[in-house]
């Protein structure tokens, strides 16, 4: 096991009926700034549900933030803070609702062009006090540091992380997510999957808990994903895949073990230059970074075969091969196909694709930071 | 799922050559109390390593903190604190250690007998902050608010939480756990492994991730308690043992999921009464309860025979009868008898030790609070 250091301050109050107990949890006297996006709480009834709870609050709101949010529109988040003198931040909806509002946090008091956070990688020294209701389970941001912000106009999709965005607490009721549609919660199924998968399949460094603890999430989203589908109102099974979202990126399953991220940090730049899904370009890429990568991992990918998809037999190629058609065949039954010719796009857009990965400095991606923007050529045309 | 609330502050530094990290961590100017047991860290390296560390500080030490850690001596401290004008506490040490140092945080500035927050479960409203050098994996005291404090004079093991008691930091080497005596090695493993099944051999309520995590450390126990034993100086096998035993007790895998608790509740009144060392009297009572619940458990006791002990078959008696065997020979393998008769004592001691359990109040055991003290008879007399 790798030395490591966790913590986790987020409060998590999980369960029906538990959006109430916020009021329990704003300091007095707070002016607090509500955002969400496109106004599916207005349609669920989470917003009415907050604004009963925020009641002797002096509280404002902002609203239309993208999946994907946006640099500019957070931007003019960032002015109303300022102009309204807003103390506290609730984001209430999904991770792009709650990204963008932690770039908010960090953007308000920062001296400078806030840009500089996500380009520059500009220390985050200084935040506004989050808390968040969640809608739907996918991006773990509701216990964590991480953010990523859009910049359309330049084509960028890029990652800050600071300990001083982490929420202060998440209400995460699963009966919000009853009303998700069918696409957004596949996504955040594969989303959730593909986080604990950049944790675990890269090479063993004998860190039993840590490894059990991804495959009983990768385990339980395998089971309870496909069933989130045809059953939208079963609890248990919201309730399920949305504590395994969380548990997936909250530090716990990647401390003491390397970690890899490369189909994150290409699937990045698919969608921002193309426009997928966050959770498609994770389907496409994954598969071929596993194929690529098969030596390097070739010990996990054998414990993953056996592990979670339960394959038997000594033939070490014919498990892995199995393991990774498994992991296709799951993304397209959660409705994300796994090829670049599945969205239309060929192999002519690689170049460029990666041309943009090596300007935003990914040149040595992976476990072993060895992944080259060559390396990177291959999974894509693999990936075609 | 059930609805939980889950938040753990603390700290966890992890690994080799963590201890130097403590001074980055205590505030400056602070006047610390070190507080630690019998002198082993003193033959181990670690009181000169956190002597090293603690360079530059106004630090004090108590030493002398009794595995079951005594209440007069505990007030000891408390005093010294008082006297010396101390506002942080290191414990230094093993769960007895850190369960009398949260006793005293919390004693010094409570107000009337401190005996009350034990014996009439008081309210904490205050506590000086604790960090925590770990050397004895076991309790999970490291990182949650529990705390557990005897009193001979009066034959009592009495629990109290707070958490205002969490410690702030917990540094984690498993390199001071090498030369631990062989008995405290095995304890803790036990510990740590009824610790777990104390929060998922209940009834199922559909928490996949739960019971997974909880499966993933009582079969990491398995494989790397034996080896611990055999192979002392085994870095990953220590690395995953103290691992496992944090998060066998920080809260996490008890969340949403129903508890038990009986064997810890029964135990606690065996070495009150008898001096037994806490792993013995969970080696002798977990087989007992598990044999007397089997029907409410029922559910369970398949699962974790399939699951954690890879017993197969249809016959669901032989399932059960299985797993709590294979239980009761964990705990022999690790040098702990399962009868009470294995430690000299005899049915004798059945009527006043329940005496004693319904004196201080736990007349309801179990996750479905139905173990009366005629219940409690029947598993010691199980055990016999």
């Amino acid at each position: 096991m790798e030395n490591f250091t966790f913590k986790n301050p987020t409060e998590i109050i999980f369960g029906k009926g538990q959006i109430q107990t916020i009021a329990e949890r704003l300091p007095k006297g707070s002016r607090i700034l509500v955002t969400y996006g496109g106004g599916s709480i207005k349609k669920n009834g989470v917003y009415d549900q907050v604004k009963t709870a925020l009641d002797g609050y002096t509280w404002f709101e902002f609203s239309g933030i993208e999946p994907n949010p946006e640099f500019d529109t957070l931007m003019r988040a960032v002015q109303q803070v300022r102009d309204e003198k807003i103390d506290y931040l609730l984001s209430v909806g999904g991770g792009s609702v709650l990204d963008g509002t932690k770039f908010i946090a960090a953007a308000v008091p920062f001296e400078g062009d806030p840009w500089d956070i996500l380009a520059k990688g500009a220390e985050v020294k200084q935040a506004l006090p989050i808390g968040c209701v969640l809608t739907l389970p996918a991006t773990g941001s509701e216990s964590n540091g991480n953010s990523v912000v859009n910049r359309r106009s330049s084509h960028d999709k890029l990652p800050f992380f600071s300990p001083l965005v982490y929420p202060q607490f998440a209400v995460l009721d699963p009966t919000t997510t009853y009303t998700l549609p069918r696409r957004q919660v596949a996504n955040g199924v594969v989303d959730a999957f593909v986080h604990t998968v950049e944790q675990y399949l890269t090479y063993p460094v004998d860190a039993k808990v840590q490894d059990r603890f991804a495959e009983g999430i990768l385990q339980t989203l395998i089971e309870d994903g496909p069933r989130a589908l045809e059953e939208p109102e079963n609890y248990d099974v919201r309730a399920n895949i949305m504590w395994s979202a969380t548990l997936a990126l909250n530090g716990l399953i990647g401390a003491g073990v390397p970690q890899d991220w490369a189909t994150h940090m290409i699937g990045h730049e698919l969608t921002a230059l193309h426009g997928l899904d966050h959770a498609q370009t994770l389907a496409v890429v994954l598969p071929a970074v596993l194929h690529k990568q098969r030596e390097h991992k070739r010990a996990k990918l054998i414990q993953y075969a056996r592990r979670v998809w339960q394959l038997s037999g000594t033939d070490e190629e014919a498990l892995i091969d199995g393991a990774i058609e498994a992991t296709r065949r799951f993304f397209e039954q959660m409705g994300n196909p796994t090829r670049l010719r599945d969205y239309d796009l060929d192999e002519t857009i690689i170049d460029p694709l990666v041309a943009q990965l090596e300007a935003h400095g990914f040149t040595a991606l992976g476990e072993h930071g060895d992944i080259t923007p060559a390396d990177a050529k291959a999974i894509l045309r693999l990936a075609a």
